[in-house]
């Protein structure tokens, strides 16, 4: 129609930890109007962002799962893997071209934030030098969860630390020495070490476990008091700092 | 009307970092239905989070405005400003108590996310274990300011350090050599104690430095190539991690 002929628009669109009136009302109108509708997924899954945002997204609206060639079990060090992988965010990249080339406006769908830890980053560098990109930030998991335990996390000059709890108990136990607020994620079967860290550095009595963080089924209890060792991969352990609180 | 006589509902809600299409779908909710909305300001002004809403305040809606009786410049260290503040949170408190035990809802706006350093949690702290109490996060600064930069930040097993630029620069120095990526914030008049530490740690060429992130006027430049020292003191210096990025 136009004169000139012009590549569509990318979106890496935020979804926000899981309740679909946590999306912005920007997310929500570029989930809405996009042609094309992307998103990472399991084999045979819907895949999580998808699924938040499952009562907007229109019958018209094409939609383009990209599916992970190998599960997050298998060891990432290993070479077979790294070239899989690459493989795959490569081909991914590609098909999302494809559309934009065609003067497709695609959204990319992104849990929590986009480029906080997300699977788009690896979309974001292979495309956004390429395309006119815009990033919509989303409501980070650990915002959902400590929202949702009502806990103040950090005030004034406080120190915040996000640690993945696959890090040695050495290293987490001294970062969690230096700091006023801790965020650790990535908990799974890193639990039993995540408390003896906590309780080296006398924060256990003030953390909070939260699972499924502002789902339906969302689950949080002072990890003082869960008494198995329990957790899924995405569970978070929430260190409030502010000592100085009234 | 009712049998049984209730206090109001007290939300907290984020207003994110900026842009009003930022606020999520619950918080424009919340914020068009209540009966109330409370929110910080310094005298003579309407509070940020306030302007952030302007086009979703209804007219019958009771505003409640909290005025700061002091600046921030004055020491937070002395005992005059401690007592000063601390009954000016009190004084809030009540007031907002006040409608909830007429029945009334209550928002209190938070710019960014309300229990990640947000003036809320004072009210927070004071209301919450009283009232039945709702916090509905927000997009915060620092995450608005890294997606309009469109700068991927933290990935996989990356370590994030939140930092304020008040602390000592040979604390700074430690904690940037010490972290993958970093968010620097109350950057004002920290800015060459915040460059002098990210050169020592070899950093300063991949900082970003954003000023009002996600507004109509917002500023970003890659911190190298700033020219000068002057910073408001709500800019950001964004460390992005992710060394094994391809």
């Amino acid at each position: 129609m136009s004169a000139v002929e012009t590549t569509g628009l990318l979106y890496g669109v935020g979804t926000g930890p899981g309740d679909p009136d946590l999306l912005t009302v920007k997310a929500v109108r570029i989930i809405e109007d996009c042609d094309v509708l992307a998103y990472f997924a399991k084999a045979g899954r819907r895949g999580n962002g998808r699924g938040i945002i499952d009562r907007l997204a229109r019958k018209h609206t094409e939609e383009l799962p990209l599916y992970y060639p190998v599960t997050t079990e298998i060891d990432k060090e290993e070479d077979g893997y790294k070239s899989q992988i690459t493989g795959f965010y490569d081909a991914s990249a590609a098909a999302v071209a494809a559309h934009l080339d065609a003067g497709r406006t695609v959204a990319i769908l992104s849990e929590g934030d986009p480029l906080f830890y997300g699977s788009y980053m690896h979309l974001h560098v292979r495309l956004a030098h390429r395309y006119t990109t815009e990033v919509i930030p989303g409501i980070t998991a650990m915002s959902g969860c400590w929202s949702a335990a009502g806990l103040p996390l950090v005030q004034g000059d406080d120190v915040l630390s996000v640690l993945p709890g696959t890090m040695p108990e050495f290293e987490l136990t001294r970062r969690l020495s230096d700091t006023e607020g801790a965020v650790i994620m990535k908990v799974g079967r890193n639990l039993p070490k995540i408390r003896r860290a906590l309780q080296a550095v006398g924060k256990l009595d003030t953390a909070i476990y939260v699972e499924r963080g502002t789902m339906a089924n969302q689950a949080m209890i002072a990890l003082a008091d869960k008494e198995t060792d329990e957790a899924p991969y995405f569970s978070l352990v929430l260190v409030p700092g502010w000592k100085a609180r009234p």
